[in-house]
């Protein structure tokens, strides 16, 4: 384990999925004091919130949050509205309805806010522009101007405390690289989810963009994939 | 009534206060089809969301839509927190702590959400940057930033549909000079409360920071303080 950075606290959103457990690996791997924080949104997959948990739990976090913020009132998604998850669809250059308006945006503000009340000038977010579903909030454009934001926005820096940093350290992975990289810190991925649309069990669908995603990077890591899929 | 902007839509910020009253008549003022948004941010005066409401409905807006967010599960201020708000003091240098985390963006994040849903690309908020509390989110360079982000960061600006604008229309005007402009397109000040430690019925406190501000402006611009303040 490095050590560059301990006892440097960091914010970590942590969303139950697999890109989000394996950046708190990154964090921790790096030597990050990890305060953790879920957003419950209004998602489908709200059994993602007690996955999230779990990471935090088993990988050593100092804390774990989860702050509820009611997007279905204003709607616009599949994820947080009566609309249908598309299944089996190709994934192309279209940004599909499960595109969530301005979702790391709103995201990313709150984890500001908690960073700025532990203490930490460090957050984590497991975006990532290679293999996803090609939502704006996920590229280096939007994370380069959230983090020049962040440095006006709060007290902590106008007082000159420190300087915000958002670390989205899966960006530029494939789906399979990422994969072996969380394996090889030790994440448990059969404790994540991916799913837009699981069941109530938390099994996943298998057809969503999400899924076909994941299954993939798992076959083209050659890891086995310990993915629960609804039978058919 | 200016025409130049009539039928374009846009999303205004309101929380009730006197501020975000009078950026709305700005708005309409302007010509724009105005799509209120209150944040329910755990804030102790509750009573404002009641006045949001008010204000949308008298001043002609399509709709007026609250969405809650949990910002007490992070806490870390005397609005969302349980602390004492400072009364009497000298406003100066140091940011109070009424400051809320990351506030304004968290505010203006799911305001971009909310415009991306409507299809609206003008958003307002009543941010004032002279007589304030010193908030950093109430300054010019972040709103800026955060005219920047929005460009990157949604599906409607990706798509090409159109930019965004933050319209922060107060940003350079005085508390009497708000006031002033407000009076004059007809906002009635007297279902409007700034007050960050209002009693049940909604009465003012006179002593706060916003009290301070907002009596003095009244006086400043000559115009009778409809304000109903608690009784001693």
């Amino acid at each position: 384990m490095s050590n560059e950075s301990t006892n440097r606290k960091a914010v970590v959103l942590l969303s139950g999925g697999l890109d989000s457990a394996t950046t708190l690996a990154v964090a921790r791997r790096d030597g990050f004091a990890c305060y953790c924080l879920s957003i419950d949104y209004g998602q489908r997959h709200r059994v993602e919130l007690e996955l999230a948990m779990k990471q935090a739990n088993q990988q050593g976090s100092i804390e774990h949050r989860i702050v509820s913020v009611e997007l279905r009132a204003i709607g616009g998604s599949a994820l947080t509205a009566d609309m249908a998850v598309p299944k089996g669809r190709t994934i192309d250059a279209q940004i599909p309805i499960t595109y969530v308006p301005a979702r790391n945006t709103v995201l990313l503000a709150i984890c500001l806010g908690y960073a700025e009340v532990v203490g930490a000038f460090d957050l984590f977010i497991g975006a990532n522009a290679v293999d996803y579903s090609g939502y704006p909030d996920c590229r280096p454009a939007f994370l380069n101007a959230f983090e020049a934001l962040a440095n006006v926005a709060t007290k902590a820096t106008v007082e000159g405390r420190g300087r915000f940093q958002l670390h989205a350290p899966l960006v530029r992975l494939s789906k399979a690289e990422i994969i072996k990289l969380g394996a090889a810190l030790g994440v448990d991925y059969s404790e994540t989810l991916s799913c837009y649309d699981p069941d109530a069990s938390g099994a996943a669908c298998g057809r969503c963009d999400s899924c076909v995603l994941r299954r993939k990077g798992f076959i083209d890591a050659g890891i086995e994939d310990p993915t629960r899929y609804q039978s058919k």
